[in-house]
């Protein structure tokens, strides 16, 4: 399989810092809506990681993930409490003094009008660390290096990172089509591959879906090249009808005639 | 902290292998529904990785993992097409050979009637290797050690799970009382830490939240022992009436009084 043949794009990884999201008490929705828009501008998520709100493991999770990447997110963990200790960990994974940062301070102020030795705590960041505006809520993430450190609370978090995407290198942007069909997966498995195999720079994914008792399927292919795209398109709307049934959604960011 | 003071806890890890999640095409759902399934059996998710439908990424999340931890859980990747590559990398993790599973095999036969050789691939399972049944489309998941390799659909996925659960071991579940409140997360940051530094056993978690333009918080109370989250959840109630505020929506498995 190719994997889009496309060794030079810019890569990107994601650490969801939450015990919350380990016991189940809350559905994670930061990880899609970061890889949607690292996707738009061209930089692969290649790997998520959950972690507890625990130093040792959110330390070891930066270390595994931020030298094979271009860019790591960090969410969560960034707020007044005492289980909010991403600065700290984010510190000492780089081995940096966590300090009071006056910008960050003074963010506050501008915020809260008044900071609480609570508040205060927000303000400490990793010496030298770049500050990320806050819209929402005032206290600000930071980047050190390539580890960009987001709050968790999805609003915040996006808003955020409505921040941080003009910074990026942008990729060439993956486009993707879409098509499903009410075939199972297995009725079009042996064209899948063929088609796979004719289009190496097309990353092409099958994803069935089971409702209502029946079983559906959709095609995903990806891929930077626009015109074999269309093509590889073409061709899997010709496999579905030769299968005896006829597309159904489509999903095209690339025109097919 | 004290993270629950339960070191003899039953842990677990989950992998999910998926391109359509790390793209944002997919919102995963599988992790928060496993994660609540083990906590109800007192099994505690220690990490999640989300991993692209690469071999090597798969094994290495395998071996990084398994070690730490009683159970791993793998969903996706086990279909009839060419990007259904999960049990060959498991059977490569553990050095196994991948072969026909003649029970999964006839699991396919009874489901299906007749096998196409696309569908056949679904019954290729790493040697000795346990079956899960899916009552809802034939194709088996498997155990190897302890890997539990699930399907990818969301309904398949449970419906596996459910066969799955009551083969593992059950720790002490893990109660949890939750307090919502419309303070800012700050207002309560001290009283929080002092009421953890009283309850070792417990761990506090404060979530904000972000609605409407305003700022509130849930405080989730957590522990194994019943009597210690019973004068917490009161002790919590207490603070944040003496902060001014009114307790706000509860979440209690262990009642107050």
């Amino acid at each position: 399989m190719s994997h889009l043949n496309n060794q030079d794009a810019l890569k990107a990884a994601v650490i969801i810092i939450g015990n919350e999201i380990l016991s189940g008490r809350t559905q994670d929705t930061n990880t899609q809506w970061i890889a949607e828009k690292l996707t738009g501008n061209g930089i692969s998520l290649v790997e998520v990681r959950v972690v507890p709100d625990i130093e040792e493991k959110i330390v070891a999770a930066v270390h595994a993930l931020r030298s094979g990447v271009d860019y790591v997110f960090t969410t969560g963990g960034i707020g007044p409490t005492h289980d909010d200790i991403t600065a700290g960990s984010i510190a000492a994974a780089f081995d940096l003094k966590l300090e009071r940062n006056e910008d960050a301070y003074q963010m506050l102020l501008d915020n809260y009008g008044d900071v609480t030795p609570a508040q205060a705590k927000m303000a400490m960041i990793p010496e030298g660390a770049k500050l990320i505006p806050n819209p929402a809520s005032g206290a600000p993430g930071f980047v050190v290096e390539n580890v960009h450190v987001l709050a968790g609370v999805p609003g915040i978090m996006r808003s955020m990172m409505e921040h941080v995407v003009p910074t990026l290198k942008s990729g060439k942007v993956v486009l993707s089509n879409s098509v499903s069909c009410p075939l199972p997966e297995s009725a079009l498995a042996e064209a899948l591959e063929a088609l796979q195999a004719r289009y190496e720079a097309i990353e092409i994914g099958s994803y069935p879906h089971f409702r209502d008792g029946s079983l559906g399927l959709s095609v995903v292919l990806r891929g930077v090249d626009e015109e074999a795209l269309r093509e590889a398109t073409k061709e899997l709307l010709q496999i579905i009808r030769d299968h005896g049934s006829e597309p159904g959604a489509l999903g095209l960011q690339v025109a097919i005639d």
